[in-house]
């Protein structure tokens, strides 16, 4: 008597026994019948298909009052490998981790997604395969393919859909080029969702509601709230770039309207500003660097720029009250007066209440938030109820 | 074998069991089994327990392949009663519902929110027992009060937090005061977060992501995401009143900003610009009926108006590229021209994608908005995990 069934391919209990065990406290039978209110039978029987699948390992004894300690298990998320890849408009970035976010091989390059996916995908399969190999993990513990680009993306296809930056790319079927290569589940999403994803799996797990911004050649945010990404009806949402600027110049946008924040602070308008000023294109890539040099323009170009991002996110701190926000991107990395600027707006513009606890920060997984992200989305799904399945075979 | 436990108060599957019939589709036992992954036993015993409890009867005989058709289940909203009551800045509209949303009695009266918590407290304790003597109903088939103010309301005691229009409010202990006169549980919320809530439930059901927008004295919104009202870190989110308008005119807000929407497109700031043209007090407060009579300085300031908040609201459909939002609060019922201006904005400014499918909309539970999300916030609570049990006994 007593078994479950669920309409889902796995046995109920799989994947909640491994959603609990990831925070890695080890865990006892008991506990693990306590935490998800599965009957013992079930637990008993699950916790050995797991442990037989190398997904969990005996954690140490537990406490106990007297009498033989219980045992007690533990994920294990070295027992798996993920292949993470950040196209960006003008980077190819890869790497390699576990089911826990450690990267166990990385490499990044110059690359230019203008190429088109033909190019770039098979930049993306040579590279993999490189890495894959540096790590020398046979190849069947490859669970999937987790990919970010600088566009928007048709969420269950993995599509990308009329991307401005990424000509030649509207519809490619990016899975299904790199399932071909490496015969794993492929999940693609927008670079700045999985930045999001990215900064707040290692740095902010604690926190239910952040804000990760990117100020590179696009602007964009990407939302977490309850702790997941959040995408909106089509996918859409975060897009901060294209939001009217409250005191902005009327700037004409590429998306036909005037006075988008993208328009007035991303790198292409600062180095716009910075050629109109009359100097040079060379030093127009190095805008940030020159601050610290003393360079006036470069200061005020980058004030400016942080005063604008700080005026849209300042209603997008009113709107959403977020505990962090994230200032990423390649603009503002190294760029603390851009922060700065930011900050200086946010904390004007919205209320108190608000403001109170909110922390505005520079990214601290970096140049690595987006294969990260993309590495948690990939474990998220195989470790879900309806992809576990695969991994206990 | 395999009774489960959990460390909440209530037997595990009570209000699994309770969450899926809530949507109004009888159920057997054996598809409430395989629905929440519960054991056999578990069903069984629970199912029992919430016949006796009022809370399920039996439904239709579900429908069979052959032989005897499996006895089922359905949830019986009417078993049980709610209190609710909107307290607005002029206003006080009470309800008593069932825990399906049914109103079977209400009351709206003239009440100003400044005359204090004792004042307006002892009128919601008296108004109330007439609506519970109204609906003759046993005082024990009461299970909560709901509250909704307009002001910020810390979540977890329910008390207004520096509410600034509720002169006298802050830090008032609503649920004590409500709690000794009716017995029962009461939860208080933000006015827009109630309406979001009210106007979901009945209408929306089927939509994850809805913004609700109340345009009055005030103007804030009520956010949807998931299907839930969203509150982000200090329960101040969707404080639409206080961004900044893009392309507004730098009027000063109570706030002690400059250029806030609230200080350009509310009640007050219409009544404004109405007695600055010379147009009598006593017209003022009927500006949006003037609309129909062709005065044109009614109609030119309601679209300014509907232009400035579709300004800052076009800016929240490209953060969140919700669903639907709706346009709700005395301002805007019966009062089209504001929703197309409105309307006009957001399709003009937000980009195509999160456009596409957008509907943007008046209220359709109009001035029950509120009392019905109050509602609906006491049934999620008693019917929740922590709260169940109180109910059986």
């Amino acid at each position: 008597m007593g078994e479950t069934r669920r309409s889902t391919a796995a046995p109920a209990g799989l994947s909640s026994v491994l959603a609990l065990l990831r925070d890695g406290v080890p865990r006892s039978r008991a506990e693990l019948v306590e935490l998800t209110g599965h009957a013992r039978s079930t637990i008993a029987q699950r916790v050995d298909l797991l442990l037989k699948s190398g997904l969990l390992t005996h954690g140490g004894a537990a406490s106990s009052t007297g009498g033989r300690p219980p045992e007690t298990f533990a994920f294990a998320p070295a027992s798996r490998i993920v292949l993470a890849a950040d196209l960006g408009a003008a980077h190819l970035q890869m790497a390699v981790t576990d089911l826990g976010g450690t990267i166990l091989a990385q490499r990044r390059e110059v690359a230019a997604i203008s190429d088109g996916p033909e190019a770039v995908l098979a930049r993306v399969c040579a590279l993999g395969i490189e890495l894959l190999d540096e790590v020398s993990r046979p190849r069947r513990d490859l669970v999937g393919v987790g990919v970010g680009v600088p566009g928007p993306v048709e969420h269950e296809t993995g599509r990308p859909r009329n991307p401005p930056i990424m000509p030649g790319w509207d519809g490619a079927d990016i899975p299904g080029v790199l399932a071909a290569s490496f015969r794993t589940p492929v999940l693609v999403d927008n670079d700045v969702n999985l930045m999001a994803a990215g900064e707040h799996w290692r740095l902010y797990a604690d926190v239910d509601d952040l804000v990760f911004v990117k100020v590179a050649t696009g602007i964009g945010a990407g939302i977490i709230t309850a702790g997941r990404v959040y995408r909106g009806a089509q996918g859409a949402a975060g897009d901060l770039g294209h939001i009217a600027v409250p005191g902005g110049e009327p700037v004409a946008c590429t998306c036909g309207n005037t006075g988008c924040l993208e328009a007035l602070a991303s790198r292409g308008a600062v180095r716009r500003a910075w050629l109109a000023a009359g100097r040079s294109a060379e030093e127009a890539g190095g805008v940030s660097a020159l601050i610290a040099t003393g360079d006036t323009l470069a200061l005020d170009l980058t004030w400016r720029a942080g005063r604008d991002i700080g005026s849209v996110l300042a209603g997008t701190v009113s709107l959403l009250n977020p505990s962090v926000v994230v200032i990423g991107g390649s603009m503002a990395m190294d760029n603390p007066v851009l922060i700065e600027a930011i900050s200086d707006v946010i904390l004007t513009r919205s209320l108190a209440l608000a403001t109170r606890d909110l922390r505005i920060v520079g990214t601290g997984t970096g140049s690595q938030a987006a294969v990260l992200g993309a590495s948690r989305m990939v474990a998220d799904h195989v470790l879900s109820d309806e992809a576990i399945e695969s991994l206990l075979a």
